[in-house]
């Protein structure tokens, strides 16, 4: 197996990102228990992996758990959320070609994307769907070729589904499954949104009158965190069992208009767009701090409150001010994006850990019953979930 | 409509009863506001109903709901759970025909069972399936009769579609409905468990070690209310997902054998046979008090225990002593029936609320659309489990 | 040692006064490790000891330990509060002379009080001051002759300070010791009576809006378990520092006259009389639930209550319903007494097994110091204190 | 009132220091309320206030206030504390002189706080007491002519006490009153210590086993928002009813040894040198990452640690690894110090705002009533407290 040329920022970077390296490392037991096994057992020996992910330390630990099962790796990330310390570090390791940098073009992303598909992958790791897209448009020999796929995102899954209508290999959508969901969304998603509102703002969460609008898991992740914190908070949820069930926890629960009118935080969760929009914003109370917590940015209609406002500023990385006509001001953090992502980082690596888990031993199964399976978007096999769910149970018990 | 002959203990008791029923409707407002749209649309006017429940307040609040919905009334309830004063209100309430006494025998209450169903219902509620299973042997005229029928528990639905095969017209089966179980599972349970392990033992919660074993909904309402009011608690959970679900909130989760040998307290929720038998008691610790939360009696196989014990004795109502060979003396609660029922009062008011607002509109929804239903037994229509979460998030929020 | 006489209601239920001590000893485990201490120190060898107390389990489970320490034991209860069963359990123990009857009148509790007080104590446990009473008027000798006593109640603290200036002898005062207060008041009281509340009403705690009226330890104690079994808790209280305590930790905080407007149940907890009055009660919502918390039975005016009401009736043992001139009906626990004694079975019995330990202690202490303290009420002695709270440590840990 | 001239890093940062300052404002409304008053009291009219206070936007709002009420302003910060941009701003503010930078060496920092002594201020705030001990060595004139004194610090008000023995003018300690304690300690230190963790390590808080060390305010603070979390916390303390205390809360206490040995995350929080040290640190598992939340950053013996450590690298800026012999890796968070502040933003904004406005309400009373009082170091007065704790309750309720 011969190097490949890798695409990346600063190769002198290399040095930095095997420091960063090692914190993660600790913090992700399950794919160092997979790495053991892995490198036992050899699944992935003479096979190219082509991976489209954030380059950054998290997916370098589950990188080296891959090598470790004899793969050869091609990985290319996101347009701005490459790591290039991270990707020196990892064109560096034997048997691992990244095409990624931090500052590359969407067009770059589509260059790198097409580079790692030429190396005739046996299997792919995507992330939204572009691989597939691609092979389905110009790799068309790689729908034969390939042992099978999987897709990181629910959105992604609903592409291969709706738009794609790829059905000529196997492709298991991680985010289906029932651990990374539960783990994720009532305590990743919960934990990182608190976390990421009280970095940005330094505000105090105790005695904050929060209303959080949409109670399902994620909602009722961030809604706990928040009242377990000393928040006073108000669900918002259009289903009339889920109020009762917010309400029977201890919530107030109300109708929107109510809810946000009294509240000096808001986060949305709802998973639909426009959750806040224009009349929304006039009704917020002066002062209020606005974020979304949901998978999408269009949960508030930024551009809808930007053309609404008398004036706006960016009073922070994190915090933008809008003035309204109403000369009330309110705060919008992150920009709208999934604050926990935008103003924060993310998911707890230990939720990583086992959403890349995940990944890891659906290969494995791919590999083993490729065959065998139907062709097309599915759940992440049940031995999978149940073999990852004993792991990090093992791991954090 | 004339009044046909009651058969209860004691007509003496009506006054009582009266009284009695006052603080229970208090309690009850989904039913006080459905009886007073029954009143207005009337639309069980010259209509029979047959129905089997317990004979006590919360039952009576029904019965008045529904003649005010213009029904006749025909009621029998289960031996030793009949309350003598609330069947002679009831007993006195035009309309309303009763067939119970607390002291009644098996036979009685078959023979009482068979008296109702001679009045030729034209609906019946039942409660574990005995009328079901009457009319499918000697009233099978009622097959056709019937527009349909309601079943109110879990295990009355199971005998329905394995047992007795029921296919003639359509039973709704009240305990399937998200709402009943939702509400009544995480919330009803968990809290009304504590209460009675409370209210029989006197005990201090905070600080006392606790294992819950099982963590469904039941289970988990049991382990939370626990955790809150001071205890420190560990789950046990054969489903590695479960695990890491209880983990992650907080839990001490372990395997059985470890988790009740360091416990105070240990509450049985799996809905299995013999959760705690033989080899399980000796690993108790010395002073263990023991109890059951599940549905059935016969998750602590208290038989084994009996054998087991060197002695044992009745140190009150709800606690009974054994004595091991191992000369350890743990304490059972409530003879290891479910402890909420047998060492309290079972579920709050709030819950049959919800639970006979249920019955009361799927009542209706038959006699609407009785005609158009396959027949058998059947979930909760969506749009009644919506109807009563709305009413009940009126009337709680 | 010879038996002296005792005056008891019924002899017969000896064997049930055994029978119901056997459970109650077994949750007091510190009185149970004193008892071995006792045993082999045998302090109160030749010793006569007074005792004013409540004559049920948990006082029966401390006289065992006295008794083992060499004491000869002289008890009197109060009126109405005497298990007659224990007292025919203990008046048959070596040792122990009962006199007390669950029927006395008050002219036999003195006069029972006088009894114990003839046999010449060296050491006194008084309950409310009314043998230091006795003392100070009709037993002058004793003052002299008495090594010392204890006071269980901050009531009887305030009676030997500002009324009877009992100054002679060293009194102990147990409710004036930090580890009683802490226990007692945030955790016993605060569970007793959420279980009073679930017991005497069967009302579902989740969704409830309380209002608790007085945020010290012991209103603290009843809003924390109010709220962590899902109530909705607003805090009032006087003090603008504890306002913002309670707002902090995440209850509403407001007005008297706001709070208890909105609440579906209201609880006092202040220490002061009228907490609850004529102008207040027509402020409830109708169908509230009123019950007092705190230690005396005047925080809420129930004879105004009584005079405003157009109506009252009972509708349990522990439910009276008013029905106010505005039509609105008003629900009252327990009379208005402290809820957890009227409407349940006071503190948990650890609580006790924590205040008699430190009874137990005081008197070794005031038997091996008692001549070289000041006279006078007096605090708990540091070292009884300290080692009362290792003890429980060791047994609850 | 002439402008004198500041010594500031660059002057340029101006506009900077304006919008960092907007979102600070918004969160600070008790001394936006103060501002209004004193600006139509003026009662530091011709007065002159020098402070020695971390220059940064916190600050910065609050010496708006003080110019309102008339004062002109003279103040340094501390070495590595000052936000260049906020010093710029301020600079340009009418009436405020500014000596301070970041990289200002200890020289530098006693040479300005000479500086702003030298305009003979009639009122100082002070921070350690800095400026105290100068005004008793160089500057006793200052001892007469001074209305009074702020220290906002615990260790400079035990400085003043035990070293300096401040006796010539009134001195009152911020940091002594019960208002900034329990809102500083309970709530503010909780959030920000458990909000720096988070930020530092990315960890998941749900399920990690977490020992906090001391269980004092601030450590049940800590304690109490770990577990609210979900964290399986382990409570050590010496005192005895301390320990009684966590334990019926829900916590799990033990001795220092054993709690340490399984723990993912250790606190410290005792107030006490060494709290972790030689033979604590081979008890410590495996991954453990470890830090201090206590004010003093001797609770951990980093010097010993670091002897003791085979190697030693730092992971990120705030995560230092220290391998030891037992080839045990362990993490260190913020080198020590107290973890909000040198792995966060240290207390929330507003628990700032309610300390700030006790300093300039403790300047107002000093103005009012400094004649006729004793000198020396003091508590809070309590109209103050009261005062300020009524604003806070407006503000947040």
């Amino acid at each position: 197996m011969s190097k490949a040329a890798s695409r990346i920022a600063d190769s002198s970077l290399a040095d930095e990102g095997r420091q960063r390296l090692e914190w993660t490392r600790t913090r992700m037991p399950i794919l160092r228990s997979l790495k053991k096994t892995l490198e036992e057992e050899r699944p992935f020996d003479e096979m190219k992996i082509a991976i489209c992910l954030h380059v950054e330390p998290k997916t370098a630990v589950w990188l080296e758990a891959l090598r470790a099962g004899g793969a050869e790796i091609f990985i290319t990330g996101s347009p701005g959320t490459t790591d290039d310390a991270t990707a020196a570090f990892l064109a560096e390791m034997s048997g691992v070609n990244v095409f990624a940098k931090r500052e590359e073009t969407f067009d770059d992303h589509i260059e790198y994307a097409r580079s790692i598909l030429e190396f005739d992958p046996d299997l792919i790791s995507d992330n939204g769907a572009d691989l597939h897209s691609l092979i389905h448009s110009d790799f068309k020999h790689l729908k034969t070729k390939l042992i099978g796929a999987t897709e990181e995102t629910t959105s992604g899954g609903y592409r291969l589904r709706e738009e794609i209508e790829s059905d000529s290999f196997p492709t298991i959508v991680i985010n289906d499954s029932r651990a990374k969901r539960i783990i994720e969304n009532r305590y990743g998603v919960g934990q990182s949104v608190v976390d990421s509102i009280m970095r940005s703002t330094n505000a105090l969460i105790g005695g904050l009158r929060a209303a959080v609008i949409g109670y399902g898991y994620c909602g009722r992740g961030v809604a706990l965190c928040l009242k377990n914190l000393g928040a006073r908070v108000t669900v918002v949820d259009i289903d009339p069992l889920t109020r009762l069930d917010a309400l029977l926890e201890g919530f107030n629960v109300a109708e929107k208009a109510e809810a946000i009118s009294g509240a000096d935080l808001v986060i949305t969760v709802t998973g639909r767009d426009n959750t806040l929009q224009t009349e929304d914003f006039e009704r917020l109370s002066d002062g209020a701090i606005v974020a979304n917590a949901g998978h999408f940015e269009f949960e508030i209609d930024v551009d809808g409150l930007r053309n609404q406002a008398r004036s706006e500023s960016r009073l922070s990385e994190d915090i933008e001010k809008f003035s309204l006509a109403s000369s009330k001001e309110i705060f919008l953090l992150g920009k709208g994006r999934p604050v926990n992502l935008s103003a924060g980082e993310g998911n707890p690596i230990e939720v990583m850990d086992l959403g890349l888990a995940l990944q890891t031993l659906s290969f494995r199964f791919l590999v083993e019953n490729g065959s065998s399976l139907r062709n097309g978007p599915q759940n992440v096999p049940d031995e999978v979930e149940r073999m990852v769910s004993e792991l990090a149970f093992e791991a954090w018990k």
